[in-house]
């Protein structure tokens, strides 16, 4: 499918994306570009990438362009990409939030080969050393603002990651924001938050973490997800993670309510309603 | 080791311990107890118990008996067992609190044949079909007030969890329910939060789920668990979860301060912070 392929950024997402598409045969050369000279090291061992080049290089080489690092930074890397393209050239990104994207990119004259993606996977690592084999296989996909990129681009795009497997849903960049905030900005902040709440208390209780079994690490794990990925993300969708950080605090509260005043009727309805979300997460 | 042992509840903990006593050969007969038919006749089927009585003649043939229900109906049914029992039976629970519990019994005549123990392992699921193989291997069990319990049969009971691959650790019944409250507690209200939270909004926006890959799953995973089973662990462990929710909304607030205000540097820091969990949940 492709010749020659960059990913900016050699991480948990594009090392993924890049080894998925060398798996399948889709893609012949890898080029990986990162400010970090030992992650570009690393990339090359693993075999998440074949070559680096400068910018400018890895740009003029390859079919596609996947941008996949920190969404504050995703911003001018595109825009700085979509000057150096052709008109067969697609550039993609892979981050969590699209309303700042898509806003910037609006007005730049090769937007049309650029497609918003946001592939809805993740771990609590990255670096190269977090790249896993068959990481899209079965997830969704989300592809944003797609009659704002040419037909050819956004097919191509849509048609790699059928081939990885996963499920392709549309949305504006809006609305994708809000979902996300949702289904993983807040997940991601209730774990931080509670990574802070029981570090607060090891400092009066040291055999506290013998026994972390009960539920509490998988509770925590994002609590070990890499600031300089997350930061921006709240920030950029940060009116939508208020609403809903404000809407957990109220969920929260309920169950204060219910302990202080032991009321155990309302304890029970509360928790059996958040037993609906089986119906959601088999 | 065992030649009859009787279950209390015929679920998950009191499920998979029966299996991996089982499968090591350390028991030769086990009698379930259950409130209700269909859970022993799966029972029955899953080879989790071989064969069901009257409470009193189940206790009559057992060495060891067994308690894995509900927290509140643990403290009665573990005193009506200590009633029936001779001086050399011995009475287990594997309840998530151990103050009430503890309590209720210190002046019971056959207090030292109870040993008060928690296996530090669970699922979100429940009834037999939740019962699985080696669970307890590899995780922690506390054991509470070893003091007060015949030398025999706390070294019996050691034995066993030992066996199952368990490290035994010891606590007092109240640093047992504070750290309880700490990783585990806190994290099954938190999770029931954030279904909640996710609930509340489905009303409005139903699209929502087809997203839920981005770290949702396993950070609500806690919220399918029983009411029956954790709301009267809230209860009886009030005062310390409590504490623990008053810190992690103080914690969330933190966040949200952060984000109305704009203030990427403490968000970073706090983020940073939690990052320290590393150390504790490999």
């Amino acid at each position: 499918m492709f010749d020659s392929m960059t990913i900016v950024g050699v991480g948990l997402i594009s090392g993924s994306f890049s080894l998925a598409l060398k798996d399948r045969g889709l893609v012949k050369n890898v080029i990986g570009i990162s400010r970090t000279k030992a992650s570009i090291r690393k990339a090359l061992d693993l075999g998440l990438i074949d070559e680096t080049l400068p910018l400018r290089e890895a740009v003029a080489k390859s079919d596609l362009i996947y941008v996949a690092i920190p969404v504050d930074a995703t911003v001018p890397m595109i825009e700085e990409i979509l000057d150096l393209i052709g008109d067969k050239q697609i550039v993609a990104d892979a981050g969590s939030t699209k309303h700042a994207l898509c806003t910037a990119l609006s007005n730049h004259p090769k937007r049309k080969r650029f497609v918003a993606t946001h592939p809805m996977w993740g771990t609590e690592y990255s670096g190269p050393e977090a790249a896993v084999r068959e990481a899209f296989n079965g997830r969704s996909c989300v592809i944003c603002e797609r009659a704002k990129s040419d037909k050819d681009a956004v097919e191509t795009i849509e048609q790699v990651y059928r081939l990885l497997g996963m499920n392709i849903v549309y949305m504006n960049a809006d609305a994708h924001d809000l979902h996300a905030a949702y289904v993983s900005h807040i997940s991601h902040i209730t774990s931080f938050a509670l990574a802070n709440t029981v570090l607060e208390k090891e400092k009066e209780e040291d055999a506290i973490f013998d026994l972390a079994g009960g539920g509490f690490e998988s509770t925590v794990r994002l609590a070990k997800s890499s600031p300089a990925m997350w930061a921006p993300v709240f920030m950029q969708n940060r009116e939508n993670v208020l609403d809903v950080l404000n809407e957990h605090i109220s969920q929260l509260r309920k169950f204060k309510s219910c302990l202080e005043k032991e009321n155990y009727a309302y304890l029970w309805e509360l928790m059996e309603n958040a037993n609906k979300i089986k119906k959601i997460i088999k």
